[in-house]
């Protein structure tokens, strides 16, 4: 439970770059740690969009180092009694709204702690109900990444509430997901794992009235054919060589997407 | 006036991250001072939005280091004959175009002093009239915040041009503000400052055909209600539980926003 | 050829902000080489546009300390068995796939060097066949820029594809190009660069239906008035005096722009 801390910050949110908000989070956090390294993961997750933003959290974390604190701000509930918790997980630590967007595999792995920040304890109560991204996530960021603030004194270990990331359910002779997110190339990104596709065969995938063949690389497809893949996340990946799959099926977040479990070829 | 350089330096434009303009005034900065530290505050400003670009920088700069510099590029008269500004206030250091992008809370504040950045005398003459980003600001933020140019060298003291942000006016029982930016979640963020409120036992603001009570945080109103709220820069933003108040309204910026000073409850 | 590294990396994508990719890019990178300094130069290049990322690098790198990694990856056939190139020149390093990303005037400048990075060599084979940018750009530029692998040591030297970059062409008495790219202010950037434009007393170029005169400055145009200029990186750029030459011609990138040679004034 002892991780290090590396200095490393990263922060995810809704707020958008159009605004200053995420500017003020890093001059919060350089004041209080100047050496901070801090890494935008990502701030275009759709607004309040706290299964897009656990997903991108729990597929991104492990490629920064060790000891790295992952600021996530997807935050509905903010100014209402919502806790702020921390985890401590899998070599690397995390801080989020007690929503849901702590997934499964994190919350689950060995050793993982899971605590609520104590605002008050630390002198953060904010004076706004509105900004605690900036008024609280950042300052615990940059005292827990300096070493200045431990983990376990941070608060109380508390039970965070379930995950809002959804699962594929078997529905028969199929797997049925959906699209969790849509990158910029329109690819539409699912929550089938590529271990449902182990054994199969041909698979293919059923999206809407399309029979989407399974290839493993976009430079497989056909110019304009869509095709599904799995991508560097490990999930099923819906697209259009040399074009946007969102555009082309009208599809968008949620989109039911289903696996056939059998091994049989591609319907006509 | 002799403040410590903290080595950090904000980026505040108009320039959008769609293209590289911003990115490559980070590399003038890095070639001249290998160890800023560069912070984006904001490139999403509204082309050449002066108006909202004085309301973040004034509302903003407070969170970072004393000692910072923030270089404020919305400049619709680059390569025209307007004069390049510095300004030492409140502890931190400004650059920006002569257009009224510095608001009255800083060049009034005690001990401010503002300079015209003397281009010829810093070798910095353009040889192109249209990236004075990249040909005056950046070198010059760098400098600064390096400490191998100190703020009284820059050139001769000025009396910059009055600030284009408007303020709230007294009209009858009532203050008169308007929008000033909408924010991503479609939040209305208005010039009526919380100390307006005061006093008030029922405060509420009239935006078009629309009475909106004043509460204290998101989460105070019904899930689709529109609200009106302090916002953490202190100002009253009209909002949207769960929603975006801009596609409800359908206003844009500069609406008019209504306050009546009376302590009467808020019209049926 | 032995540059220095400056422990400066660039980004330079068609990934936009909107995912997490670039953030996941630097989270490799920084894992590898703690120290970097990484500056995005722009991820909002049209997706896929390999001419567009061309120009923008081509016109940007320079503004870089010597010694900088320039990481573009702008790879619409990732996964094929298109080859990832390094370049040495003009005193900068630079990763590409082998898709015409790289221009003439690098390729093509004293003592530049190319070389095959050659995958298998570095034990970067990826697992997954759809993001190079985090499997073997990311590292590889981490490794080049903190001096842990030395350039020659990338791979063989290779024959590049020509670049995509498209060129003027003289068609009788004028020069044709084109718009490479549009700003967020609406300004149509072309190919035609400034010294095409010596010798001609009153220049002019022709864009659709519209004569527009060759003046100094933004400010030398009045207000409405479309007007073209040489721009910060030596090109001829289409612009209205405060507002969207894009919006006010709706016409895109690609579009035919003609510079008439002969010394004749602007037609009626």
């Amino acid at each position: 439970m002892s991780i290090p801390p590396a200095g490393v910050i990263t922060l995810l949110t809704d707020f958008g770059l159009g605004d200053p908000f995420v500017g003020i989070m890093k001059g919060v956090i350089v004041s209080a740690f100047p050496s901070a390294r801090i890494i935008d993961l990502c701030h275009g997750i759709a607004p309040q969009a706290v299964a897009e933003a656990a997903f991108w959290l729990e597929r991104s974390f492990g490629w920064f180092p060790a000891g790295s604190v992952h600021a996530a701000v997807i935050d509905p509930g903010v100014g209402s009694t919502r806790r702020i918790l921390a985890l401590a997980a899998g070599g690397h630590y995390f801080l989020a709204p007690d929503n849901g967007l702590l997934a499964p595999s994190l919350l689950g792995s060995p050793g993982a702690s899971v605590r609520e920040v104590d605002v008050e304890r630390h002198g953060l109560r904010p004076r706004h109900a509105t900004f605690h991204g900036r008024d609280v996530f950042a300052p615990i960021a940059a005292r827990l990444a300096s070493g200045s603030l431990a983990f376990t004194s941070l608060g109380d270990p508390v039970e965070p509430r379930p995950c809002v990331l959804e699962r594929p359910s078997r529905d028969g002779e199929r797997m049925t997901g959906s699209v969790l997110t849509i990158d910029r190339f329109g690819n539409l990104i699912t929550n089938l794992g590529e271990e449902l596709l182990r054994g199969i065969r041909a698979p293919h995938v059923l999206i809407g009235e399309h029979a989407v063949r399974v290839v493993r690389t976009y430079a497989d497809g056909q110019p304009g054919e869509l095709i599904a893949l799995v991508n560097a996340f490990d999930v099923v990946e819906i697209a259009i060589r040399d074009g946007s799959a969102e555009k082309y099926l009208g599809f968008g977040r949620q989109t039911p997407v289903h696996l056939p479990l059998a091994n049989h070829p591609l319907p006509a």
